[in-house]
């Protein structure tokens, strides 16, 4: 199969390299507006020639479509209208809803594949792409009966070949399960990065001496870049904010607690937080 | 040199491990109110035997005391009374200005030495130690004016066994810093899961499948203790209290440009929280 990938950053590069381990792609065709991008990803081969979009088309079976999720909404009824009748086009965006409802009445619609991987780093870029990235990381395909029977078993098995696991959603409701799981983790990353940095101006000390393994762990999403996040925040607004406003209810009670030294309230606050431990995987963080 | 150590933690358990691996402790001698800390604590061999604390003090040239710190505020001032002219106590409490204060009068005061290794995890009791631990991580030894040059010496030849670096802080300064780079790390993490336990509580699916490594990192420390979390929490009120009201800011004005739409802002924001990058160790988080 001959694959063609727009974007080749973290997550188009990752899937590049997984592709050509296995056997399904015969041949990666790339395409990037960042021309560093593209230089960085035949250096590291992780594709096998570029081309611009429309060449890109005459030649593939499948596109990936791995850009920032406004790009992605911007370019997909146009890519659906150009391509092929049994060319398939997946994205990887972060966010569904807006994505699938600007292609929801085109006449090409059921050969696009709405897709969210869970997997990434706070590194972007083609240099930061790694292998096997996707093992063991679900796969959200969303609004699968909008997709043609035939692309989504092509979209599948691509994924398969990177020994990822699925789970089916409405687009809609993914996105509110990735405010409160996903985006909001990011928010309160940003946030905790610029208190420490505002402290460390005021200060006469270096105070990162102090960043141990937790601060690092805590603001790590820190580093995530603007070009990704922001559209992404952006197109679930919505959601995102119900998921922040329920986030400083439960950090506004802490710090009540704290305030009134209510030790008892607080100390139960804290064991409940802890049944967290139930639900996320040691080996993720 | 034999040394006690009260606390069989993961503080103190990863102490042991490496002080039995290099050749300076000759004989460690285990204390721990829970009786199950110290069987496993035996089972591990991480002591060579266990005793009550009035007996341990004929035995020992240096005592560890490695547990919670408001039970270190209580039991300092009654152990350096009781103990020989020589014996050094050292505690690894991850806040210090109380510590320090409660003994700052006392006649044997220069048989202490207040440290503060910035190590550990998430996870707590003799069965999370570790070796390595401290391996290149930094230790604050806080107002060592007041210790003896010659209990200094061996604390730092101690840590030095475990491969870690030293900074000397005031107690005040070190607890400071501390809020804003540890203890507000632990509310946020704490808050993250309470919003997220919440949000699957009303859930009709397991919403944590959106869990990635995001999550995972950022609400890590929620698995943190609350019986070594909530006395640092109480014994650094008002520094955290400051940290805490400083973060809230910079979250609502992340969550006004969201509001407001106010994409320039956010941007912004986001860029120059990307500065966490030039302070933070990518192999901590």
């Amino acid at each position: 199969m001959t694959i063609g990938i727009i974007g080749l950053g973290l997550i188009g590069g990752s899937i590049a390299m997984d592709l050509r381990i296995s056997d399904f792609a015969k041949h990666i065709i790339g395409n990037d507006y960042n021309s560093k991008n593209i230089r960085y990803a035949l250096q590291r081969a992780l594709i096998d020639e570029v081309m611009d979009i429309k060449n890109m088309i005459e030649h593939v079976d499948l596109i990936i479509l791995a850009v920032p999720v406004n790009v992605i909404k911007k370019m997909l009824p146009d890519l659906l209208h150009l391509i092929y009748d049994k060319t398939v086009i997946l994205d990887t965006g972060s966010t569904k809803h807006e994505i699938c409802q600007s292609v929801v009445k085109h006449p090409k619609r059921n050969q696009f594949v709405a897709t969210h991987p869970i997997a990434g780093t706070e590194y972007s870029g083609p240099q930061a792409a790694l292998t096997g990235l996707f093992n063991k990381k679900t796969v959200v395909l969303c609004n699968t009966e909008e997709s043609a029977p035939e692309a989504l078993k092509t979209v599948k098995k691509l994924y398969r070949q990177l020994n990822a696991e699925f789970i089916e959603l409405p687009s809609d409701v993914h996105d509110k399960h990735a405010a409160y799981l996903s985006h909001l983790s990011h928010i309160i990353a940003f946030s905790l990065a610029k208190v420490a940095l505002g402290f460390q101006k005021k200060s006469t000390e270096n105070v990162f001496y102090m960043a141990g393994s937790g601060f690092s762990s805590t603001a790590r999403l820190a580093k995530s870049s603007p070009e990704t996040w922001l559209p992404i925040f952006q197109s679930n607004k919505a959601y995102l904010l119900e998921a922040i406003e329920g986030y400083l209810q439960k950090f506004m009670k802490i710090q009540k607690t704290l305030q009134e030294d209510d030790l008892e309230a607080l100390c139960q606050y804290m064991a409940e937080a802890n049944d967290i431990k139930k639900y996320i995987n040691p080996n993720l963080a």
